[in-house]
């Protein structure tokens, strides 16, 4: 237990939430629901947004801007839509304040209201296709792939820092196709490249399938998602990518001229991903003494904490191990050497673990007397003595090392948290155990609310690998195709 | 005349609003005020923000998030700034929207009205200092050097695409220091780098100087700002960074306990540039036949047009001057080999020199026969036949050629039009003429006020590098320290 973090098994909420705090990741602010995001978290953030922003210019996507207000009306004009984000708008009325005659500072001005009232965006779907309506004549205007990175506001009820929060900062991609292979095909491609973000960037292992009915963004036709496995044993969805048929276009009358010469709809695609990804990454990794992450992701790859009585140590060790920072810069690894004197090394050393730097070198002139450093792994959290000789190589190999190791953990974890159950017994006595169930359901929506309202168990997904195999749903008995995945989810 | 573009010399504001429509920089958008940035003139803004980012980070400031929204409160608490942004806020009223019982579509939702009223931030300096007040209690946690790249709204009654929108994109520094010198030190440097950025990689010449209380930002004590000049002879604001003085820290009660163990109030920085630029970059450079990119923010340098009848001379070409692609391309160089048969070439030309491609090379069979291709550069609508051999070469120090001379087109501009007046009669036929002009003025508010409203030009700033000999103010007579900088502004 470092610094008063409480345990995972003690009060999972509690570690999370203090991390959060301890590893100067992120703040609550005074605005209700709203966060604020520290240097050190947005850093990660930072570097995950430069991940995903080179695999979408890679294939094809261009960034774009879209206002952030949208016209009440916009909202309105996609049925399904509307009613899945009606409820949780921030809606400015004004735009105008005054000083108030009775001296009570800054008030509303009355004379300053909006004829219409205007929604902080929660999604760009209307702002989005009312601009294709304007931009698309022919098939030569096709497809367009466009992405924006932005902050949306949804007003959550109860919010919790990163995982769900009233604003929080994201990407989302809106494309337009003349075919709806097209469309669906693109749907499906930047699944992938989530997927593969998250495996390969953030060392953790998900699930791809599909969405049921019922768990449909507003306005799709088709959900695709990716599925997480956090250390509670709850399920977090990490990225969402939609298929949204034709339905924006006919909102907007959205049309388009085909090389054949008929005017057809377009047909549309939205993905996302949100910092509702550092939730994930700090849940899938960190133990008791605080954050773990990935090489890939962290801000500082390597710290170095020199142990030495007066400056002339410091000058001392400073200049011996020159050559291993030169070395480990002109590799790409960042490194943070502590000199700080006003702090003790067993001080420091609880620091950066709390602060998840995947390696940390120490030192001490009596090592270096016999040519060795000390070189710790976060995430196993062991250490051994090294010569100082060659140690460059070594750490860029353990910072590799690190990465796949952490995503064989996570993924070790999730297989142990995977259990397939064919009795409705089996699947209440499991669901309390946490972790996914792989089940079968006779795919009504009646008996997924069933499930939901009995046990707070949702299906997660249907997965694209999963058993196909036919079945009896474990609630009704009655015939199912194949398994689904369920979970209680964050 | 391309395409139907008004000639700067005809209209020069039409010819800014179509040339930023028909380089696919910008749209309107159905929100008043509100911009859509389109992919193409983002790709500039990114590369912008990038190099930006790069400066901030060596500078060591550090990139976070503070919320959109700000209680009405908080921005009533340093007076001058309340004062200075009531008038133009975007009101946050309400959290929910409902089906109206009349069948009207959605209405705000009556019962779901927020206690206490939020803004949308017309800058964060509020919902900053209201969170250093938590994070700052010693010297050792100063300085905090932040910085946030974010949406801001202020709504403005006459809009102009890039140059004056209700929302614009930016960059705000915050930043708070245990010194007055250190903050003051701050204040200057970050003013340097955003003439060092303006200079180098926008190739606009520009101004550094101060701002008259008049002019300074609402809660600085000081406000140091680069001006601009445009082709129309008006002068553009780039850039501000302000010294708060302790005004934020004492609305906030931001105390800090020294070495010496005092208790003092900190003192702060806020600094910020937008995506004002846009419109500064285009109107320094562009002509009638388009926009005209500098080398260094143009998100394609070389554009490639072949010139060919038929697949298999398309196919000769590739194969010829496959070369000198990679050649460019290994140089960091962006190539578009534009191929698409459904556009004759003079089409092509002219819409690359529309988008402000800095370079242009047109390759054709006849020509390659004789080893020979046409490069053409953009800033100066000139072109020549080169051998193919040798090509990359050229073309990279062409690129730093044109950075250069349009730099210096610009300089020379600016110099031709910044005229030194010593009466009021000169004065006033100048300000017609446009440009700048450096003149004395007696250091009052009342007699800048009295100059604004007589001929509509005020105050760009006292520049740093200006002529300091003492005169008589051209208005009233009465005695000046030194000149200043007037010009009609945007």
């Amino acid at each position: 237990m470092a610094k008063g973090l409480p345990s995972r098994s003690e009060n999972y909420s509690e570690w999370y939430n203090e991390l959060v705090k301890r590893a100067d990741l992120a703040d609550n602010s005074d605005v209700r629901g709203c966060m604020i995001i520290k240097p050190y978290g947005f850093a990660i953030w930072e570097k995950m947004q430069r991940a995903l922003d080179d695999m979408f210019k890679e294939t094809g996507h261009n960034n774009a801007y879209f206002p952030l207000f949208i016209p009440k009306s916009y909202l309105s004009k996609e049925a399904s839509h509307v009613e899945g984000f009606a409820k949780e708008c921030a809606v400015i009325t004004h735009y105008r304040l005054k000083n108030d005659e009775n001296g009570n500072g800054v008030v509303v001005d009355p004379e300053a209201k909006l004829e219409e009232e205007l929604i902080v965006r929660p999604t760009s779907e209307t702002a989005i296709w009312s601009t294709y309506k304007k931009w698309v004549q022919s098939y030569r205007d096709l497809p367009i792939l466009l992405n924006q990175w932005a902050n949306v506001v949804r007003w959550e009820m109860r919010t919790r820092i990163f995982l769900r929060t009233a604003e929080f900062l994201w990407q989302e991609g809106h494309t337009a196709h003349a075919t709806r292979d097209e469309a669906v095909e693109e749907t499906a491609r930047m699944l992938d490249i989530y997927a593969k973000f998250a495996e390969e960037w953030m060392a953790v292992p998900v699930v791809k399938g599909r969405k049921t009915a019922n768990e449909r963004f507003a306005g799709a036709e088709d959900t695709l998602c990716i599925e997480a496995l956090m250390q509670d044993g709850k399920a977090l969805q990490a990225g969402t990518s939609h298929f949204l048929g034709q339905n924006f276009a006919k909102a907007f009358d959205v049309k388009f001229q085909s090389k054949e010469g008929s005017l057809e709809y377009v047909w549309g695609t939205s993905w996302g991903v949100s910092t509702r990804l550092m939730g994930a990454l700090i849940m899938a990794h960190s133990d008791d003494q605080g954050l773990v992450l990935p090489p890939k992701l962290a801000p500082i790859h390597v710290v170095i904490v020199p142990i030495y009585k007066g400056d002339e140590q410091l000058e001392q060790i400073r200049q011996i191990i020159t050559p291993l920072l030169n070395d480990l810069k002109a590799a790409g690894i960042s490194i943070k050497f502590d000199d700080d004197d006003q702090a003790r090394p067993g001080w420091k050393f609880a620091e950066y673990e709390m602060k998840g730097v995947p390696v940390r070198v120490a030192v001490g002139m009596r090592d270096l007397e016999q040519g060795l450093i000390e070189i710790a792994r976060r995430d196993t959290l062991s250490k051994e003595q090294r010569p100082l000789e060659g140690s460059a190589q070594y750490i860029i190999d353990l910072l590799d090392e690190i990465q796949s190791s952490m995503h064989k953990k996570a993924l070790n974890f999730r297989e142990e948290n995977t259990t397939e159950v064919n009795s409705w017994d089996d699947f209440t006595s499991q669901i309390e155990k946490g972790g996914f169930i792989s089940a079968h359901w006779d795919g009504t929506p009646e008996t997924e609310d069933k499930i939901k309202e009995l046990t707070k168990a949702t299906i997660r997904c249907i997965p694209f690998d999963g058993d196909a195999c036919k079945g009896k749903c474990i609630l009704t008995g009655k015939p199912s195709e194949r398994r689904v995945l369920f979970a209680k989810a964050y």
